[in-house]
């Protein structure tokens, strides 16, 4: 691939795409900025790895608009963006081979249910099993060993890498991605406690629904609402093994960390980033762009949007690292009790 | 389905069903008290819901016997019970289709080993693999893609997901539900440190034994012992990405929610309810009923019944509550240092 | 087995093997000191079970070369060796039915792509999945269902329980062993922030590789790193459900107890130990042989080989129980600046 070639294609996403440097050579791969070898692509959006223009061996990086590098450009070619690393982003994304996940066409071991409709284009990989009613749109990869229980729909480009499960009903939108061994609509973690303290299970009659561009990591947990849906928004992205309970509604563009766990009836808002290992009690709701950190326990809503919050139980960020750093000093003070106990002694001993 | 018929179905399980208004009409399904339409039933059980039955479309509500519900008996009909909540689950599942997780009898693609034992009326799904000397009892479903090791026992009535796998020897009551992507009776975590730094693997013989009535969520992981047996109680709840290390002892009825994490050889007593990402320390025993908030971290025993445990290390609920406030006054504590200081400065200077 | 064969046996590990006692009779199995039975072998190597001496069935008990059990080798025979729980763990190795995971040779139901380099002695489960270019070594066991995509490498002697799912590129060192539900290389969570808060996929193009002799738990997640390799080291134990993210490295024999996670670009040592659910932040760094209490959450570097760190966040194992122990006797400190304050008052009221 020519400089020129990465010119046209960056222009695709970029109103600006500047060349400096002879912009002469093939460009073979990208690669780090420190590691990177001739003939390969790298870039620069961070300040402290500037350095590292002296002696870089890459043919091409990419810089921001703004940055200076008459120092460099007679060695090393540079396309100056709006956003470096997001153009690095989509250079990845154009050198990278294209994984095979299937076969194209349905293999001969996937068991098709009745009533199944097929898009074109699909990649349904072995031993694949498909409920009867499923909905299968155009262009989706299944995984092998994937299993659809009945009247699942996927809409059209998305992926489900190998071992996804999906109950009944679910609703898949377009462009969603699913890592291995997640399951999605599991029954809620519902049971009506009994005099003689045992449980009876409360029917989980819901579906889980997921919105396009979705992407779930591996061995994710979805559970399926009681009644109504579990829903996930557009452009959600969840980690590995994080679990969303039953009856949630999480708002589009949240970002939710591995092992994170959403109790039942959460409402997380738009654009909300939820830290690893957070944990929220049910029933709360979270307003857009909330961040929440790791770890945290959150016991109650947070309504007001924007904020940031820490801690257990969790409280805004301000008043979490205040309190904490007064906890560190909790020594001090204890120190400068025993001084006032010992000087009012004297006093009072005079 | 008339309300005539709604109250024989409830009449097996409850002495008392009282109709109040003209119980005329069918029903169709149920549905959350503010949402429901013409022709379907709903509930209150909590006060704060009552002020729907003003305006509620459903034609049936199910409500507690003591409820004066004459106001609205002439446009709506009711149902009186001992506990609504419980008569509406019944009613849940008594309107909830069948779920399909395999079809009857043995796949075709099914793999049975030798000396399988199969009860009547078992569902055994695609691409099961069966190991030699199982046991499989009445009724038992299996979802497609699930693995049983050899000489695993699995009792009657009992529902396996896709994508279960049972190691060698593990025993499964009757009616367990277990959820998809679970394994039950991997090697617990067992390693003898060496001389030089490295490890050697402390073999697994033991099994995981699962009670009658237990339900187990999505992902979770129950691993055998290292001799004898993980016992897992009758009627005990476990939610999704639960870890119950080897040699644990779960209490009948006991409930675990999302994430909670037992390490090896723990006790937990009966009716106990564990809070989700709780974590325990080795070696330790709860008592019944005993009560784990979500995020504790539990460092010791409680042996005493009944009580409610927080925090890390956990301590008993009061205490811990107490010692949280205490915390959160903490600036308070600072200032009122101060204050002393500069009191005692001034009259030391007096 | 007779006593003499254990000692040829256990003459393999180590140097020195003392009997005392007859030596007579048939070894059957191993078991506690406390519930052996006739003809089984037991140890003891904790002083609180030297009382079971007196009492045990055991026929023959291991333990260490310097206990004096004149007292009881007429009745039992004893073999003394320096390490008597490391000798019981090969005894329990040595009387451990091989475990069958899938039948030797290679099952007619798996599918395998092309160019795949299969090793001698391979057994090839069920249903299982192997992608083009492939190269699986002599003697690897893959259980029912698992799933290798493209290019997948697994060294000789390594075991995948069922239900393994390997992403492309993946490579395996020798006698590694995975249990059932893990998903090694898996996509990084790597998404770039757009203007409108969005975000866009950024590809993972580089691979998880595990070093000889590691052990992967149940439903663990190691996800591929971004370019270049996720590395676990050799000898490395992983629990059930722990998370590595992309680009971790992870030194050769440490171990990460269940639920623990561990963020991207994060650098662990060799020999180290790590709690669970403990959970890190991204790019950080712990020196050789660190300890990691269970539920931390480490925010920064420990770069001194050796220490032990606890809390959130998390601080060296010494300061952090001073401040546990301040933290408690805050309400003690309170009620010390209550009586101070009654005394400046009284002082100045004179």
């Amino acid at each position: 691939m020519t400089i020129q070639d990465i010119i046209v294609y960056l222009g695709q996403f970029f109103d600006k795409v500047v060349l400096e440097g002879s912009g002469e050579g093939a460009i073979t791969g990208p690669a780090k900025i420190e590691t990177a070898r001739q003939g390969q692509v790298s870039f620069v959006s961070n300040e402290k790895y500037l350095r590292h223009l002296e002696t870089t061996q890459a043919s091409l990086v990419v810089v921001h608009l703004s940055l200076d590098v008459s120092a460099f450009s007679e060695r090393v070619s540079f396309l100056k963006v709006r956003d470096p690393y997001t153009a690095f982003v989509f250079l990845l994304k154009r050198f990278s081979a294209p994984r095979e996940i299937a076969c194209p066409g349905i293999a001969a071991t996937a068991v098709i249910g009745s009533g199944v409709s097929m898009g074109e284009g699909v990649s349904i990989g072995e031993y694949v099993v498909i409920g009867d009613g499923c909905v299968i749109g155009d262009d989706v990869v299944i995984g092998a060993h994937g299993t659809l229980l009945g009247h699942v729909t996927i809409g059209s480009g998305s992926v489900l890498f190998p071992s996804v499960i999906c109950y009944d009903g679910t609703v898949i939108g377009k462009r969603v991605t699913i890592h291995s061994g997640s399951v999605i609509g599991a029954d809620g973690f519902g049971f009506a406690p009994q005099a003689d303290g045992s449980y009876i299970k409360i029917p989980q009659m819901g579906i889980v629904e997921i919105g396009d561009d979705a992407e779930i990591g591996a061995n994710a947990t979805i559970d399926r609402a009681t009644m109504g849906s579990t829903v996930i928004g557009k452009g959600v992205k969840i980690d590995n093994l994080v679990q969303i309970a039953h009856n949630c509604h999480i708002g589009d563009h949240t970002v939710i960390a591995a092992q994170a766990g959403i109790s039942g009836s959460v409402t997380l808002g738009r654009h909300c980033m939820i830290g690893g290992q957070a944990g929220f009690a049910g029933h709360l709701e979270l307003a857009d762009r909330t961040h929440v950190a790791a770890q945290a326990g959150i016991s109650k809503s947070f309504l007001q949007p924007g904020q940031s919050i820490r801690g257990y139980p969790a409280q805004p960020m301000r008043e979490q690292l205040k309190q904490e750093a007064l906890t560190r000093g909790i020594g001090t003070m204890k120190q400068r009790i025993d001084a006032l106990e010992a000087a009012l002694k004297s006093l009072l001993d005079g």
